[in-house]
């Protein structure tokens, strides 16, 4: 059994922009050569999200924002930006309600996800981001 | 330690049904006759949903049901559907939210859950589907 | 490899009292001298949350209750409240959307958290309680 961390990083434009992790995850998973096993993938920093979707325009674009934007809008004035003087307390409450943090098992070399199920990154940050994505690949 | 990777296959209703997963995975456990570690749950597929909830008809019939309707309807029109010609928008959207990923620990070969504490499986397609779960034993 | 399980307890408030569990990982991780791998963060019982945020008196006081609020307040009558004479449901809708269980990696010893990336335990019960969270870490 090994455990191998890495770490990846890329640019996002904030404003709930949604990235697709998985063929990083695919190409990382190959070349630690493991078979069977499962990757942590753990996004780094408070506005930032890890979850799973199908990766097309229409939810990626539309549908995911506009159902965030219900019950955590960017233009509300939340008692965390009276705090800081910030303006991203919808950024971090849709963090929390994400989370951060995603298993996903692989065998045979290849991840266990579904046709059109891609891991996804979401930074919910109000400007641009360069951002890190810890991966850990636990197994033989 | 071992990693053992087992797949279970059950039919639902789709619909936001909801499936108690807990008594095939204390079967698969003790299967694997491991004490000490930790169990990853997967749904396979982008309209799915894994978490744990009390399972009682109340939360598991009504109320999970009405909350979710709130802020992903199933009823409305959504980009997604648009793409596609689907009509589940809103089960991609409740999935995102949910989350399809959930990891217990296990002790002397019992999962360490409350009383009241069931892990779940939630189709949220918009009709009956034949599902697939992985379980990964991690453990000693 | 090895595999370590502890169990942390705390009491809290309730009404969605949320509680910063880093400093408790920190130690129990730097106990067990492991250098890389993961923790996995298990809340037991069906009224609770484990998750991530930047832990300061705005978020943590006011906005995440109001945000939960919307789609769950605490003074409905919901089905789960009729079956059992409980008063909670409120409590288990919100556990069943932030989740109970959490994975966060280390290297070196440290946790790979953002700089403003607290995990936390939310106790989303109506009344006061003792709570059990388990930790297993799992590394070398």
């Amino acid at each position: 059994m090994k455990i191998l961390t890495r770490t990846i990083e890329f640019s996002t434009k904030g404003h709930t922009d949604i990235i697709d992790l998985t063929p990083r995850i695919r190409q990382a998973l190959a070349e630690t050569g493991l078979q069977e096993g499962q990757v942590s993938v753990f996004a780094i920093g408070s506005t930032t999200g890890i979850s799973t979707v199908e990766y097309e325009p229409g939810l990626v674009k539309h549908d995911i924002r506009n159902m965030l934007e219900q019950f955590a809008p960017y233009g509300k004035n939340y008692e965390h930006n009276k705090t800081w003087g910030d303006d991203n307390g919808a950024a971090h409450l849709r963090s929390t309600l994400v989370g951060t943090s995603y298993v996903a098992p692989f065998t045979n070399g290849q991840l266990l996800l579904g046709t059109w199920q891609q891991v996804i990154f979401i930074d919910f940050d109000t400007r641009p981001r360069q951002r890190r994505v810890a991966l850990q690949f636990l197994g033989e």
